[in-house]
């Protein structure tokens, strides 16, 4: 199923460099889709270094406890397999199995022990995956990879599933005195598309970083970026945000996560997941709005992000924001349930620039068609303080629209 | 704005008999809409005991803070004020003037102490409410209160927002050697309506009991009621369900609520109070299917409680009911979010009597077929085992229509 390109889909999609030691190729292998490519190869030069975050979820797929496994045992990567169209979720033993004979399918293509092979899949939930529709399939790719722009585009096209636009950023940043260069590629947009479809992004570097350091950064940037992304707040059995670190840039060694020498890396890097956080954001199903809620004031910056994500994922506030309705009167509702330390009385309301809410009721001030003008254009913020303490928080989210309905309830029937 | 009624409105509307002490009426006070009673005034004998529970919103209504602090000051009870078109919810100091001068109007009217009268409003948020428009209106209502069943459902309409029916259900019970009577009305359904119109429901009864053993009866039956209704996890800033006993009954005393003699009643009253909350999800906003999610085998009632709502909450599996899809991936999904103990290979799921899955993967007898058709009538059985323990949880939602997407958003644009 194919929907037209979101509304809020980037004009220009950014040419990706090459990052030594890194090489890529996709290919059709037929496991659900027709007349597109379904498999990701990426090949890892030997000193590559991974770094992983993966679904919070009680039912992790068999990717994921692979690559989990994997990362425990050792911090090496010298293959990335990704397909697209079976999530190889909530398929017991035979998805375990799965992974296994993919890990040594691609373990021979990419000349590597099975362990040092990264594995995530993505689609249809609960299906068998027929790891031997990669035999073959994966020795061809291996014999095809290339480092070039046109590889990552690909790259991104081929991990798509109800996604409406490929996904990809990059930076350049100094680090310990050389250049180096951060690419990222991402697909869908939490639980957004049907059938658990989920997100994945991977992130690709030839810093020389040690393998704790990665994970640090990867830790710390995923909190201010994917985790403050959501469309549906449906958490998917699949999400893999992994970082692969080449070591070729030759930037002098950097011992520890503290170190200031990483500064503009770590910028760099958290950056480019908030970049690719929203464009998935920017590709909710159904999505007319990109929506920014911003909250201040909270009592800490936990206390804030609950409340964020609280009005992120209200389907009044949703559906209103569909509606460029001004209703405010929601947003004090999902303050409300949050169950996080408010004051009705101190609570101040913006949409855009206009306060339409303050110490607990409508600003004196409050113009009703300024207001309506604020949720007309295709990015909402919404701003709340709560006049409590220096808690702040940031989330991206889309709108909800009968489009989401329509995709996710007439999707099978 | 009026909709179609819901297709999943009862087909005969119960008529309430009479309930000694407890007499009502309703006008017209046009506090925002036309051609309709926005006003219930419900006039009770001394002697009469109130019991309430209210919303856990952190910003709740200036008539929820009225209600708890007037049940703090005592539980006797003389008169019941319920407006709709309008919550004074967020209206800051003048709400507080407003819920006061109500109370001051009405206990003129009723001959009663402000502090015996109490109060709900429900409707738009952040208008000021002018209670001025019950001088007069309430004073012209208290001559003409009567007891019968048509009473009862005028009181059932008069307090409707975009409920598509009213809402009522009577019980007649054993108590003390006495025959007695439970009534009571609701409208909307937690946040469905547009402009946080809320969940209100009052219980009346002639039984002679003890304002403890009333709050602690209701305490008790809202936790297997109300608590486990959900339309789209939006809590409002005004539910509030209250019990009114006028002692008229008869019955022999009951010193607690341990007492034995109570089981009847407390049977009828839980009995009641779960047809109400189900009369709600029944009208929530666009339903078209009523959905019943029974999660079993969890480690406690309470995580099993958290996991059904996890589901009966995920947009993700909403819509896929309404496009009569048997998407139990989705259902694993909901159970993964919840973030209570799961285990995914000891996770069996059924829709209606057809299991789809279990110990981690789909059914082998899993029939595709049969699995659909559970999901074309009206009423949908999901069911949940999680293998783990003896907790158990049944909550009651409906779908997510195109419908409601159109009314949340749609209203005030």
């Amino acid at each position: 199923m194919s929907h037209p390109v979101s509304p809020l889909a980037p004009k220009h999609q950014p040419a990706l460099p090459p990052i030594a030691g890194v090489r890529l190729a996709t290919a059709q292998a037929g496991i659900r889709y027709r007349g597109r490519t379904d498999v990701l190869l990426v090949l890892l030069d030997p000193g590559t270094r991974a770094a992983g975050v993966f679904t919070r979820s009680k039912c992790p797929s068999a990717a994921v406890d692979w690559c989990r496994e994997t990362l425990r045992g050792g911090q090496s990567a010298r293959a990335l397999v990704v397909n697209s169209g079976n999530a190889n979720a909530f398929t017991g033993l035979k998805g375990r199995e799965s992974v296994r004979l993919t890990a040594e399918i691609a373990g021979k293509a990419a000349d590597c022990a099975p362990g040092e092979v990264f594995i995530a899949s993505t689609g249809v939930i609960g299906e068998p995956l027929d790891a031997t529709k990669f035999d073959g399939v994966l020795a061809d790719c291996a014999g095809r990879t290339g480092p070039d722009a046109e590889r990552w585009a690909e790259a991104a096209r081929a991990i798509m599933t109800t996604d409406t636009f490929p996904k990809l950023a990059t930076r350049r940043v100094r680090l310990g005195g050389a250049e180096v260069t951060i690419n990222g590629i991402a697909k869908g947009a939490g639980m957004i598309a049907p059938d658990m479809a989920t997100m994945l992004s991977f992130v690709f570097t030839d810093a020389d970083l040690p393998a704790g350091v990665l994970q640090a950064l990867l830790t710390r940037g995923v909190a201010k970026s994917f985790n403050c992304c959501t469309v549906d707040g449906d958490t998917s059995t699949s999400d893999t945000l992994m970082l692969f670190a080449t070591a070729k840039a030759g930037n002098a060694p950097v011992a520890s996560v503290e170190d200031p020498a990483l500064a503009e890396f770590a910028q760099g890097l958290d950056d480019l997941l908030i970049e690719l956080a929203q464009l998935v954001a920017r590709d909710g199903e159904g999505a007319r709005k990109f929506v920014t809620v911003e909250v201040g004031g909270a009592t800490d910056d936990a206390s804030a992000h609950r409340i964020a994500m609280s009005i992120a994922n209200s389907p009044l506030v949703k559906t209103a924001v569909a509606g460029e309705d001004a209703n405010w009167g929601r947003v004090v509702m999902a303050v409300g349930k949050a169950g996080e330390p408010a004051d009705r009385d101190r609570l101040a309301i913006w949409f855009g620039d206009v306060r339409v809410a303050v110490e607990g009721a409508r600003d004196a001030g409050y113009d009703e068609e300024a207001a309506s003008a604020a949720m007309r254009g295709d990015e909402v913020t919404i701003r709340v303080d709560l006049g409590l303490g220096a808690g702040a928080a940031r989330v991206w989210t889309c709108d909800l629209t009968k489009a989401y309905v329509e995709i996710n309830g007439d999707y099978r029937s």
